[in-house]
């Protein structure tokens, strides 16, 4: 299922809200829901490197990992929503469990994976919300030193 | 730190053990352990699908979370060590936490994402250990649907 405006669709603004609760708990305010090809939202979550100390729960992760155990075909043609643009890791994620589209809130702030998505045959649509780039600049701004311990552009871990 | 003998290096044989432990725990038989560039053991782990139910807890998954939150520059030349060739998700893991070398128990049962792994400029060595590989096709025989449902080749989640 895709949507004519996806800032409009229940994927995007679920993620937009896990971002938003992520900014509320102090957090990396990146936020990722994932929708079956029906329209069912299967997981959502947000990154908890800050509230947790989790090195692996990036947004996409969280949703996954939200979604729970699930057989192959239930993601088949699925969409991941995603506040930020995915990074290497969760781009993988996005690969191995057969998602068919990515639908990215901005990439302005982070450009992560989306050349290898399109290399793998993946669509993907960034919309460019401001919103979503407007929680990663202030946070950006305001701690930049966990920014870059995760995948911040400055940090000593490696950015595409 | 890089050993003549790979399989006698304490990071290989702490992921062999993670491996043995998985299966003990009736789970996925893939261990994985995280070593640093002065040898120090950062984090190790296996496999929790089945014993978690998660979809994301691969065994690298779980050496990197184990490790913990740490700065960028914990993970400087540092080695993951696997018992099975990566996933796309445990190789965008390695790629985007800037592992410098991925030792590999074997990947005669399932081939992940070594190629990306060289193309990203990362050095790969496959052990072909025979014990990675029996417990890993011991797993796929009696358990297939679990398997399948997870990165089996013959699952409806795409592999590489």
């Amino acid at each position: 299922m895709s949507y004519d405006n996806e800032e409009s669709s229940p994927g995007f603004i679920a993620a937009l809200v896990e971002a938003r609760q992520g900014a509320a708990e102090g957090g990396v305010p990146i936020g990722a829901c994932l929708v079956a090809q029906d329209g069912k939202i299967l997981g959502r979550g947000h990154n908890m490197r800050i509230q947790k100390g989790s090195a692996t729960l990036h947004a996409e992760i969280s949703a996954l990992e939200n979604a729970g155990r699930l057989p192959g075909i239930a993601y088949k043609n699925a969409t991941m929503y995603t506040t930020l643009s995915p990074c290497d890791m969760c781009t993988g994620a996005c690969i191995m469990y057969g998602v068919k589209r990515v639908v990215i809130g901005e990439n302005k702030t982070f450009v992560g994976g989306e050349q290898y998505l399109h290399a793998r045959n993946r669509e993907v649509v960034v919309l460019q919300n401001s919103e979503c780039q407007d929680l990663m600049t202030r946070f950006i701004k305001e701690h930049p030193e966990e920014w870059n311990e995760d995948i911040g552009k400055e940090g000593s871990v490696e950015s595409p």
